[in-house]
């Protein structure tokens, strides 16, 4: 049984977390004999707020999850063991090629019966979705790759947390890498109704009062996890005020790295932020034509940013 | 250029509304060359409830979309012509048993390549699944099957719109069938904020405040169709107001049947309400052993009511 931070006291305690960390702790030590150099928790999609008790209606921030899961990929290829927690139907490593990925009816209209064995066949099979299957059956056989599922913000902090202090042995070996697009408001669970919110309670329109959610990446940086290398994200709409937030968050909440990014050109251009510096990554004209991805240059970067910091660290 | 109705002037009018409407006019007019003899609209999933312009944050209201898209698939063994207007990402029918639907982690843990002919396949094909693969490659074919897709609730008002004024020609043969979770709160597209919400501004936490939705149901009964057969589903947590809201949501609102039921009993028991009675469906002991789904004996249950109701017009 791993203790809870009561930090989190008004947030629900989801009935899986023993199991989620006993997982966790599992794959850290499974990687340590493994001799796996780094490690890295990907944080991915958006967490979804309850309103009511019975989740009817609930808040949800919006993210397919394509950083994360394309981030995930990458940190695969820079020989990191990664544990991905992520939001139930966001995108997901390996399969973000596939063709359910937008559509059940898309999966349905590629899937055709073969006549003579029976079995059924994806009919649009191009090499990035094989590899993708490939890939996946490797990284998973080799004990790599471990996927934790969340729904709600109370779910997404209390694994968050868990699986930090699962991956504290590792030490300045370790990275968070926080992406996910977390709330940040939401209704303490003691505080929701216990039934769907009456239409005509509120027929002349609904008030709903939410509180903020602490800033726990500060209380993650300091107590949760034990120096290791954290990167969060900003993400804005409005670019004028971007870059001043991410500084501020840095001096703030001591994480080492902000990767700071605008909802129209995020897949285009990110401005990672440290103490030190601040460097743009983005994608060239060629590389926009060979949808080149730009989790393939921001992660080896983020990578290199963390060989830096263990060389001062050893 | 289909007109718009001005009760819809507040919701954010979608750029494919009119390639909607066209689709659905050209399905109905198949359908009657056809001699199809009855076509219902099925509504499935939850609308989602942009807070902000740029959709970071929204409010949704859950819902898988099973009922919706396990009602499709009977309307069609029932004969019908089926136009499915159903939420992103919600379950889609024929796709119901696929391994994806829960996870895209699940279908890739079935996907295998094939070591000779290099094809992708997958390893757990059953029947279930084969079927849906064949109905739904036959239903196409045929012109039987016409899937639309929502995420917002202002695509979801105005397509549900455009798609009771394609089948206006139809007249009783029509029925139009709403399992859909549409929110009761919006605000109003000229009232949402350009960007996203600043967290500063909400340090001491954030207040949104919520407009009714119109009560459009009895507008499309009213307006949108005519005399289509139309059904609403009442879904509530507290068992103990149900029913009276469904016997005044009929009054009031002018359609001809609400099946109302209970959260956390829904799949296994349904009340059918109407002027002139009030039938419990239910599943026996031994249809939930044999894993019977209720919507196979809720539709055909509606489809004797339409049935009704047509001799009655005529």
């Amino acid at each position: 049984m791993m203790e809870t931070d009561s930090i989190l006291d008004s947030f629900n305690k989801p009935k899986t977390l023993n199991e989620v960390h006993s997982k966790a702790v599992q794959f850290v030590t499974n990687c340590q004999k493994a001799e796996t150099k780094k490690l890295v928790l990907v944080t991915s999609g958006g967490t979804s707020v309850p309103l009511e008790k019975n989740r009817v209606r609930h808040l949800d921030n919006f993210s397919t999850g394509w950083r994360g899961s394309a981030s995930a990929e990458e940190f695969l290829k820079a020989e990191y063991a990664v544990i991905f927690l992520y939001r139930k139907n966001s995108f997901f490593p390996f399969t973000r090629h596939l063709p359910c990925e937008n559509s059940n009816e898309r999966l349905l209209q590629c899937l055709q019966i073969d006549k003579e064995s029976g079995k059924v066949y994806l009919e649009n099979d191009d090499e990035k979705i094989k590899n993708g299957i490939r890939d996946y059956q490797a990284y998973t056989s080799k004990n790599l790759f471990l996927p934790i599922q969340f729904v709600t913000l109370d779910e997404y902090l209390h694994f968050l947390h868990a699986l930090c202090l699962a991956m504290k042995p590792l030490k300045s070996k370790a990275m968070v890498y926080l992406p996910a697009a977390v709330s940040d408001f939401y209704v303490p669970y003691k505080e929701l109704p216990e039934h769907k919110i009456q239409s005509e309670i509120a027929a002349k329109g609904l008030t709903i009062n939410l509180q903020p959610v602490p800033k726990l990446i500060r209380h993650l940086t300091k107590n949760w996890v034990d120096c290791a290398f954290v990167i969060s994200f900003k993400l804005e709409t409005d670019a004028t005020i971007l870059q001043q937030k991410a500084v501020d968050s840095l001096k703030k909440y001591g994480q080492h790295v902000v990767v700071a990014n605008i909802l129209k050109t995020k897949s285009q251009q990110v401005t990672v932020i440290s103490e030190q510096m601040s460097s743009v990554i983005e994608l060239s004209q060629d590389d926009i034509k060979n949808r080149v991805e730009i989790e393939s240059k921001l992660v080896p970067f983020l990578t290199g940013l963390h060989d830096s910091y263990l060389s001062t660290i050893k």
